[in-house]
């Protein structure tokens, strides 16, 4: 799960690293470079596995070079001792796999953290060696695009932000109860109907390219969640006939609930839409939903009654939701995707394939008590309950965050392999435009540390004074984090 | 202390009015006003006491034209119904007082949350009658420019935003222990030694001209807060002697308390300041703070202890507290000003002037005994104990706020008349210009609806319906305001 980082900086570092990087030092002699922002350039190392025509990386070298030179950098204490002039910077990958590719950014941001910016303008580097590689490979932040629409460039900056932050998974929460952005090629009634705005509050099919274009760019996967049999009231004017008629007596009440478990035609619509979607997200992984199916709807309605009775579930409606869920995972298998669901699958006992995701978020038991019964059954694990960072209190609430530890669980060594990582999580209620970056940024930082640096990695102290100082790099990058306490950073008002 | 709003609109709601106005009806017979932009104007009613030359109302009259015909303004249902044109505006005074003056923004800044947009794009106003005076007279909001300093654009904007919700008062806290950034005439040296930093992190005598004129123009006083003797760690180093030097068993450890009382030297410096302060802040009011003296480094000094001695204190360190708050108060009085004070100054018992005002804060007893003992004392009182907008919680917060009713306690009639208003409070700890707005607004909007309408007025739901169409016209004025809830605005990708 963890892979090095072909990246080694023989250099030494002016600011702190966040994340923290697993080795840091500073080589004997110490010493420090200049960068002339007129000479330096990024190259290929000689027998470099990575060369020249790789577009993750030349897209970086582009990004990284408008950052290290950018006019918002926080400029430090006064240049001293003795300087050697660093006219480039070599990468050397050691073989092309896909996990050095993506590496190789991650360091690039190293890189442009260690570069610091004397009293004079002139950039340096201290020389600093670094070995890194992420202790957990899912390093994920979750975007609620539903309950409150997010435009194409708050998400596209989210992604630049959580590139600086080394997250490498982008989960999409796209549709869900209040909405249904998601233009659809194959049912365009779902967002025609659905959408808060079906003209501006959207996400149409160049949209949605674009958006994986450019987190592959900076290294992030991205997962769409289509969460399915419950929260997609919003689906159900787009889709007559896709959700359960809710009963009050013998009548239709007029009011819909989860998806209808019951009719052909339900796995016909999901399946043709899933085909889509599998197509239009190329990751491996959908993240499946089936979190918080609330079964009053079902148990109102008699069609669904004699449908128990006939399969013989007797009054146990989560054997209904089981049924749901086993022929989605069969329908998302075999279009050739991986799953991801919510712990309440596991927890209602579904019949899980043997490589299923099972993503912990609940605090109605503890949250560790449920990482070990999830990996105990021989489920790999995502942790999410801690980090609800939608869930917003007074005072340095990142700090909570922080002191996570999520293999702090009663398991085997083979259980705790188990855990892939986790996710912070930004639901909607209470976020749009207008708040998100600020309520995400640094806290999401907490996360992202946690989860890519050695778990020895706990000092609040040390993590605060790196973390208010990777803030004031993130204001220079014109990204509008908040403030973790009191104090200034010498570059604020450059872009507000 | 209710002054009535010299404005009757003969016309009737297409939106909601936040705040709520004290009578609000539709005539018999309703009927709806286009407002063409090309031929709509303000202007004088004949016979009215004030006319052209007022430069308080000749300002609004170009704000609320550009307010009124934004491209950003929301689009609201199609028009219907017989229609009017209405080329003009015209406002009517019974008399030139400072108070009608100031209710003319009021009234426009009604006019202009009436007056709708059809989905042609074509404005009007349905036909509405409005009486409308504010319940308290004072009605602030406090933002603190040292635990993190704004600048001067974020404190104007906020200004505009406090007019569009009828606050009149700006309390601003300006000085504190982290900085200093009020650059004076007098000591320059306290800025250049306690702001942040002494270049870009201070306001110049221009920039607070600027804002004093600014908000003059919003109907809106502005209140400074010199806080002394506690909260002043920022002034020492450009002050030598005026800080209480703390001891270590027999020597000055090298730290520093509150303003040191004893001196005779602190009463001359105190007197230039305030001197300064009182001609650069014209409203009648200083807020001299006085909460919080921490009299750990007063008991540690040994010049201190013999002070108290000859003066006859014995260990009651709040006698010498009252000594330097007293000698605060004649000095602020002789320049003719009147003083608010945090309410542990009332606490501690210090004798105050019969005009004082008393500003409730703390929640370690019951902010509404202190209110009754307070105004039960013959003292004016303002509350601001539920309105610490700083402290955050999760979900729809600003519920509490609304739901406060400031004359809430036991006490006479005489008692309920010396509360004059309140305040809402943004403490910068976690608050700089990131996040200032978004958490800002329109949280405080339920303190202005509180301290402006009938105490009548409490339904949340109706509130709730009014506040989210009202913050969705501040996302058409370009204020970055958080969602109360789950949903939209048809124009909120104007200005983000």
């Amino acid at each position: 799960a963890q892979r090095l980082l072909a990246v080694l900086l023989l250099l030494q570092p002016a600011a702190a690293v966040w994340p923290r990087p697993q080795v840091q030092r500073s080589p004997p002699g110490g010493g420090r470079c200049l960068l002339p922002p007129a000479r330096f350039r990024f190259g290929h190392a000689a027998g470099s596995a990575v060369g020249p025509g790789c577009t993750v990386l030349e897209a970086a070298f582009q990004r990284y070079r408008a950052l290290l030179f950018a006019a918002g950098r926080p400029t430090g204490e006064a240049g001293g001792g003795a300087a050697g002039g660093a006219g480039a910077l070599f990468l050397w990958g050691t073989h092309v796999e896909k996990e050095t590719v993506c590496g190789f950014p991650a360091g690039l941001e190293t890189f442009s953290q260690l570069v610091g910016r004397d009293q004079n303008g002139t950039y340096y580097i201290n020389k600093t060696e670094i070995v890194d590689f992420p202790r957990f490979p899912h390093r994920g932040l979750l975007l609620d695009t539903s309950r409150h629409y997010l435009p194409l460039r708050a998400i596209l900056e989210t992604l630049d932000v959580m590139a600086y932050n080394k997250f490498n998974v982008f989960h999409w929460h796209i549709v869900d109860d209040p909405s249904f952005p998601y233009e659809s090629s194959t049912f365009p009634e779902l967002s025609k109907q659905g959408a808060f705005n079906a003209m501006s509050h959207v996400y149409t099919a160049g949209d949605v390219r674009t958006v994986v274009e450019h987190a592959r760019l900076c290294g992030i996967r991205v997962i769409v969640e289509f969460d399915t049999p419950g929260h997609t009231l919003s689906w159900g004017p787009g889709a007559p006939g896709l959700l359960t008629p809710c009963y009050s007596g013998k009548h239709p009440s007029g009011t819909y609930g989860p998806i209808n478990p019951i009719l052909n035609s339900t796995y016909q619509f999901v399946t043709s839409l899933f085909q889509e979607v599998s197509s239009v997200f190329p990751d491996f992984f959908l993240h499946l939903g089936g979190d918080e199916v609330d079964f009053t709807c079902w148990k109102s309605n008699p069609e669904i009654h004699a449908f128990m009775k006939q399969m013989g579930f007797g009054e146990d409606y989560r054997k209904l939701e089981s049924f749901y869920i086993q022929r989605l995972l069969d329908i998302v298998s075999s279009l050739g995707k991986g799953s991801i669901l919510w712990q309440e699958v596991f927890d209602n006992g579904v019949k899980l394939r043997p490589d299923s995701i099972i993503h912990v978020w609940k605090s109605s038991k503890p949250y560790m008590d449920e990482m070990a019964d999830v990996t105990k059954a021989g489920y790999q694990a995502l942790l999410s309950t801690p980090w609800y960072l939608n869930r917003i209190s007074y005072g340095q609430d990142w700090m909570a965050a922080y002191q996570v530890e999520p293999l702090k669980f009663e398991g085997s060594a083979k259980q705790k392999d188990l855990v892939i990582g986790g996710e912070a999580c930004m639901w909607g209620e209470y976020v749009d435009v207008t708040n998100l970056t600020p309520r995400l940024w640094p806290r999401a930082g907490a996360v992202a540390e946690r989860l890519w640096s050695n778990a020895s990695v706990r000092s609040l102290q040390d993590a605060y004074v790196r973390l208010a100082a990777f803030r004031c790099q993130l204001l220079g990058r014109g990204v509008q984090a908040q403030p973790l306490y009191v104090g200034y950073c010498e570059n604020e008002f450059g872009g507000f």
